[in-house]
Formats: structure tokens, sequence, C-alpha cells
């Protein structure tokens, strides 16, 4: 990405390995993130940064200090790399890892939307899986990486509980990956926020049960009229915007959760009174989707949950900028790269 | 209360019955809170608000529909009257009962800075204690009527773990009483940040393992030395100005929790990207007391905690002015009423 809009197809060296702990993947499948959209329009952090950050990748070679990622593994690439030894990967935090950082940032760590990556600390970063790179599974396999994960961890922050009431703002592939969690953590009734059409048809097959398309106040009475008067127990803030943190506080209950994952463009959280005097919590933030692999790929592995639907899009390599281009104009969901 | 820095002892007419659900207590203990020194500097609510919301009281008389109340009985007096009923109290937030509201704030419902007074929903409300009215445990036991019940809640809510570093903010008598919790449940290290020289001993005697007196980027700076660069897991956020939840965010470590019991005198939590990118949780508000007395009462009537020990004053009724004054001036840490 050159800058704002300007996405193209770059011929750069060939990625190699530069530490005993990295590990080189071909990349089998990538994404295009609807948080590329942020630096897709108002530029990235350098001209010229590698982009993408969600993988599935086959292991090319790995250094002489990997142990346990071996060459010719069919692997899930989270988006932020990790040591896996640190306090912060013990607690399961590996977005906190002290050696850890985030794929396709514009940093000398490369992006995903290549040919070929090297990953470092592959021990720690790369997640193995029991099946072949042409697999069925692979795109429900490939939201492992980031967008199941962070719906998860968005109805984890919020604390969804079996019987809750949810509501889920924001219908792009996270938000709809958030209505598979509050769902699958037992959720009974799980409102959908937003107003793309096709994306709440799917949003109801994956579990949503009403439907708020209205927004600002009018929005807030809907939630609140859905739910007793009371407000939702959970709300997942899958959006990121100074107006979808101020509905989120709105909307809650009293001792309700509020889960954030969209990457947020305010700089304090409002309503500090109001969330107090109801005793509502809020939590969240880059998705440690490493350690939720465990829980959620049996879950994909025996077909309970598919969050491989959000993808409605194919590219190869260079259909990369019309990837981007259909998911700035909202002409297409989340965007799959097969190099 | 009649203004600023204007508290008076007034003949009022004497509390009775209103309801069927209501209890009639004489007041054998009350305090005076931290949180009355807000109004006390900057005003009441209404001109001849009548104050106080921590009481142990003798039960006098019972409505028709108290049930489980009875007459004589010694009871906790929490500063939040609940219905026992409803959804919330059913969840144990009892500060968010739809019927339910706070004493001494300058409503109908009256203050326990008095001889007697009328009990709403007295079966949801008030809590039976094992113990005659002139117990040696008195003290402790009536601070189970806000200040130690609150600052359990802080640690409940900041999720103080076993092992666990935890910084508390504030030295007044929830704060000293956060350490008392915080180290209840296990906390290894426990940082108490404050000035007052003889709370600051006491804090220590009650479990406070480190001190930092330093205030602004100083303090954080202190706190993350002794915490391995790292901030604490929780922070217990016990005053509520803007400065100490920013310094809350300040030195909080990646994925931990910050809870607040300080009632907040800012409208919004700042660093709403630093505690999103640390995974930081947010959490706390009014303390639901009621609930949390099964769980505190054993430990202090078998002597393991002693949050009485945060009085430093007692005053009959005619006393209460002088005692706002010692406290406004920080001559007192926290004042008990006899009436």
């Amino acid at each position: 990405m050159y800058k704002a809009h300007d996405v193209q197809i770059a011929d750069v060296p060939d990625a190699t390995l530069h530490n005993p702990t990295d590990a080189l993947i071909r990349v089998a499948r990538a994404c295009i993130c609807g948080s590329d959209l942020w630096p897709y329009n108002d530029g990235p952090n350098v001209s010229g940064q590698q982009m993408g950050h969600e993988a599935i990748g086959v292991v090319e070679a790995v250094g002489s200090d990997v142990r346990t990622v071996k060459q010719g593994q069919v692997v899930v690439m989270p988006f932020a790399y990790s040591d896996g030894t640190c306090m912060f990967c013990g607690d399961g935090l590996q977005t906190s890892c002290v050696h850890g950082g985030f794929f396709g940032q514009g940093t000398e760590i490369g992006g995903a939307q290549a040919e070929a990556l090297c990953i470092p600390y592959a021990d720690g970063t790369l997640y193995p899986l029991p099946v072949g790179e042409d697999d069925a599974l692979m795109p429900s396999l490939l939201t492992l990486a980031d967008v199941m994960g962070t719906g998860h961890h968005a109805a984890r922050a919020a604390r969804v509980a079996p019987g809750d009431s949810v509501a889920v703002i924001g219908d792009g592939a996270v938000g709809l990956c958030g209505v598979i969690a509050a769902k699958r953590l037992g959720a009974e009734q799980i409102i959908i926020m937003g107003r793309h059409e096709d994306r709440i048809a799917l949003a109801r097959e994956l579990g949503a049960t009403d439907v708020v398309r209205e927004r600002g106040e009018e929005a807030n009475e809907r939630v609140r009229a859905l739910t007793g008067g009371f407000g939702a127990h959970a709300v997942l803030e899958c959006v990121g915007t100074g107006q979808s943190i101020g509905t989120s506080t709105a909307i809650v209950r009293p001792g309700g959760g509020i889960g954030r994952v969209g990457v947020p463009h305010y700089d304090t959280i409002p309503a500090a009174q109001a969330t107090f005097y109801q005793n509502v919590s809020v939590a969240g933030g880059p998705a440690p989707v490493r350690a939720y692999i465990d829980e959620l790929l049996p879950d994909i592995m025996e077909g309970r949950i598919e969050p491989g639907r959000v993808f409605d899009r194919t590219v190869d390599l260079d259909g990369v900028p019309d990837g981007y281009r259909a998911m700035n104009d909202r002409k297409a969901l989340k965007v799959m790269v097969r190099p």
C-alpha cells in the first residue's frame, strides 16, 4: 500500500529466514481485513507498506531453533506473532507478548497478502492444522487467524453467558463472527445492529434473532425495547468509532459488559458516570486469537460453527487491489486471497 | 446539611413506617463517609438534606408484609436499599434494584446520621447480625454497610487473583479496605498510593507491601519500577478524580483490570486506545455490599479481617458537624457516630 486508495502488487525480495526461531511459510490463503480499510482510507504507516495479517500457510523451512513446527505442515498464522514463552503468552495474552508484534503493519515484519512470509518465533506463533491445504474447511479455518477469534474475544470480554441478551454492533466479518460466538456461548437473544441487508440476512442464518437498522438514539431505544427496557447483558463493539462506543454505553444493562474489538478511533470512553452507576464493565482489545484456537478448532472441524461463510469473494494476488475496492465500497463482505 | 460546610443537628418528624414492607430501625452506629465530603464541599442536593448511608440498627417495628426481619434484631443497613426480589437483586447487583435507591441522598428517604430511620423493603435491604449491639466487633461489622464491601467490590471488579500485584489508589477508608480485600483474595504485592503518613502506616499493618507517595508521572514510574516494569495486575481506584482514573490507566499492566469505586467526578475514561491495545478491563461502580455480607461476615466474626480499624474517631449526634470538619481537614480518617 503506497498511499490512501493505492494498493499495488509489487515484486519484493524473497522472504527468507532471519533468525533461528523463524519459519518460512508459503501463503496458501490470506485475507483482506476490515481493519485494512483504515489505512486504505487514511494512508498507510509507510509508503510501500506490506499488507495482510491473516493467513494459512505451508511451512517451507524452519530455523535451527524451531522445535515444534515442521516443514510441510499446514499452519494458521495469527495476526500477531508471539514468542510463546513470556509471562503474557503464558497467560494466553499473546497480543501483549514482550517480543511480539503484528503482521502487515509497516514494520520490518512483512504482510500476508503475498506469496511467502517469514514468521518470527514460529513455535510460539504458528498453529499446525490437522488438514491439507485444499480441505473444504479452509475458509472457516482461515478465520482462526483473526475474525473468528476476534468475535469470540468480543464475546468473552463482554462476558456472554447462557441465556443472555447480546447486542452486536457492526455487521462486518467480525460482527458476524461475534454473532457466531455469542450463539456458541449460549446467548438466547442476539441483536445485530447494522444496515446492509445481505449481511443482516447472513447474521440471521448464523444466529441473530433480532435486527436493529436504526442509528443514534433511535437505535438505543429499539434495543431497550427489545430487551424488556433493560438493555443487553453484553454488547460486542465491532466497529471502533466514537459513535459505536457511545452506542455501546447506551444499550448495555446494569451489570452488563462491553467487549471492544473494533480498533478504536476515539480517545476516551464516554459515559464514565453512567457506566459507573450501572456497574458496567468495559474490556477487550486485540484478540489473542492464538490462545483461542484450541477451543474453536474442534467446533470448526466438526461443523458446529461455519465462520468461513463470511467470505463472499476470492481473488488471486493480482486481484487484491480490486478486493480492497470491493470491501471499501461494501460490495464485498470479506475477501479471501489465494496467491 | 444545609449548604457547603454547613452541617447541623436538627429536630425532624419522628421516623415512621410508610409501607407494609418497611421496617423502623433505631440507629445504633452510623458513619460519616468519604463520599459525604463531596456534598460537604460542593453543596448538598437539597438544603436540609438528611445525611448518612451506613448504619447498624436495632429493629423497632416492622410493616405487615415484612417476613424475615424481626423486631429486636441487630441489622446492617447497606448504603443502598433494595427489594431483594427483582432480577438485579437476584444477580447480586442490589445497587441496580428496580425499586431501589440510596440513603442520605436528599430524596424522601432519610439518612442514618440520626436516631432512627425508616427502611424501605426491609427484607431485601437489612441483613441480621448474630451479635448484640454492644459487641466488640461492632466497628468492623459496621464497615459491611459500605467501606469494606466497597473495597471488596473494587478488588473483585479489578479481578484480583492469588499472587497478583495490586495497586490501591487512595488511602481513605475505602482504599484501606481495598488493601484488606486484596490481601484476603491472595494478592502478593499490595502497593498503597497515598501521602498521609498515619494512613500509610495503617495500610502497612493491614497488608500493604509497598508505598508510593509520588503523584503524576513520577508515581506511574514508581509503580512500574515496583512491578518489574509491567504495571499492576489490578488497580483499585478509590478516589474518583480525573487524575486518579488517569493514573489507573497508566499503571495497569496488559491484561490487567481497573476496579472503580471512587464516585467519578470525571466524564470520560481516558486512554481509550492504550487500554484497548493492552486489553485492560475497566469495571466497578456502587458496590452491592448487601451481596457481599455472606462472604465477608465470617472473616470478621472469626477475626481474620479487622476493617473496623479504619475508624479513628467516635462522636455522638451533636458531634457530627465536628466529625465532618475533622474528616474534611484530614484530621480523622473515618468517623463513627453513636447517636
